[in-house]
């Protein structure tokens, strides 16, 4: 019988290729975190990030122009900022309908524009195509040290869990308004050494557990500590993507620094939310009862 | 009135999107060329490019998945190729239907990958998600000596103006099957100092004018020494996009070294069609009478 993309879903389709491609090659990361990273000198890397939005998936075509602009460059600018990462360049390529409405596509890039320039990145290149309906695909290209480039693998048994802003309100009107937390991880990565990081794209339970995975350890979060946005139940917090806020863990003799340095303090929360377990110990929620729980671990299957 | 995308064009769009990230950036060239370059040493520069294709805009699903997939990777090694610089890098990203067939999606991957191999470069990430039209985006990073890059804006009054293969059959096989003149484009960096240099991908006509005006020359082309593809007529070969061959300039006085040493002679044909003039001349063709005519200049417009 022959199986469709909804049979199999997303993740195993994203494993066939990964298995395909998999082997050395010259790049020092490839597909498996949210950067690809390469070396260009003896000291300096290169990151690089794609995000595609669809109309009808990713946004409406009755949104904001310039916010749907704005939510497409934020993706990739969250991706390289979840490595440590500082963006430098973008590429857009626009899928646009002959009969969209010019103003229309003027302001989607006016929104992209206005984003790249607020973080210093330059627009150098991409493509227009005809589409029945709209697409942007926007490529980032950002450099780090090697030595400050963070991924999901490294995180320690004993690491505190911190996350960025709050939680649960992305479906509502934070997915086309959310700001990249570039400020934040520039902070981050100059000042103190994370373990691992990761932006919360899935939702907050589903990419705690890819760093679990990549880095081989377990987790205990506490649910009184978890950050809701206003009107906002756990399940939204756990479950909701599009967040765009950094989920990351750093050692615990470090946390308390973190805190009282957090210049950000006004615009966006810290949270310590748990600690990173050994591996055996698997994903585990404590209630407010004091006891811990398995949580269901799923997050956004676009197929 | 609204205005439509279809009632300005895509030229319009482009020059408009132009405009508005107009001034100096780092990047040693941005929006303009077939890539963008960007410096990453004193010697060496990365150079960046993005091509999507549509589903029923560039192939169609009746047509082999294989097919398909080579097609996306390759038009953006063409144009790699097409700066004098090695591709290295790729990320690919994949809008697919829930109802799309498990094997066709794997074996459009399977495209791209065994054309990557081929070229020797790496996939490194990407994206997927759910679209109702099958679309693939593909980014490619290339490297190379920054005094090796070949721009559009190079030509010289007295060069010979050169192009690859033969021309006018794109529209019915060649361009799912086409072989990015990637290693051609090697050879000819390695041994001789081209002036400028584009790929075929919106008709001969059209790119030779992209290296005129950016050049600030003119152009005169011999109808007798166009290379059509068995079954074509001239008009065929003049405007017929997705060629992918390699059209450049060079100085007259290696222009016989260079017939004298092609290497592909058995596989690829390399012919001098005319010669760059002074601005004022324009762009004209000898006819076989040996009469200059000025010639209607269009390209591809996806609105």
């Amino acid at each position: 019988m022959l199986k469709l993309l909804k049979d199999v879903g997303e993740l195993e389709f994203i494993r066939y290729i990964a298995r395909q491609i998999e082997g050395k090659g010259t790049a020092l990361k490839g597909i498996g975190d949210d950067a690809a990273v390469v070396s260009i000198n003896a000291d300096y890397v290169m990151l690089f990030t794609a995000d595609m939005l669809v109309e009808g998936v990713h946004f409406l075509r009755t949104q904001r122009a310039c916010s749907i602009g704005h939510k497409a460059i934020s993706c990739s600018l969250s991706d390289i900022a979840a490595m440590g990462a500082t963006p430098k360049y973008a590429l857009i390529t626009l899928g646009l309908p002959k009969k969209l409405n010019f103003l229309f596509a003027k302001n989607i890039f006016r929104g992209i524009l206005k984003t790249a320039k607020f973080f210093n990145v330059e627009i150098i290149g991409g493509d227009t195509v005809c589409s029945e309906k709209i697409i942007i695909d926007v490529f980032v290209c950002g450099t780090a040290k090697q030595q400050n480039v963070i991924l999901r693998s490294g995180a320690k048994y004993g690491d505190c869990i911190f996350v960025t802003g709050s939680l649960g309100n992305s479906q509502k009107t934070k997915h086309l308004h959310f700001t990249p937390r570039v400020e934040e991880a520039n902070f981050l990565t100059r000042n103190f050494k994370l373990n691992a990081m990761i932006d919360v794209s899935d939702g907050l339970i589903c990419d705690l557990n890819h760093i679990l995975k990549a880095s081989k350890v377990g987790a205990l979060l506490e649910e009184s500590k978890i950050p809701l946005s206003k009107n906002c139940f756990l399940n939204d917090a756990y479950y909701t993507g599009e967040e765009f806020e950094l989920l990351f863990t750093l050692p615990e003799k470090y946390s308390q620094q973190l805190i009282s340095k957090w210049p950000f303090k006004r615009q966006v929360r810290l949270s310590c939310i748990g600690r990173i377990m050994p591996q055996k110990f698997g994903l585990k929620i404590k209630n407010k009862k004091g006891i811990p729980k398995k949580n269901k671990i799923y997050g956004y299957n676009h197929f």
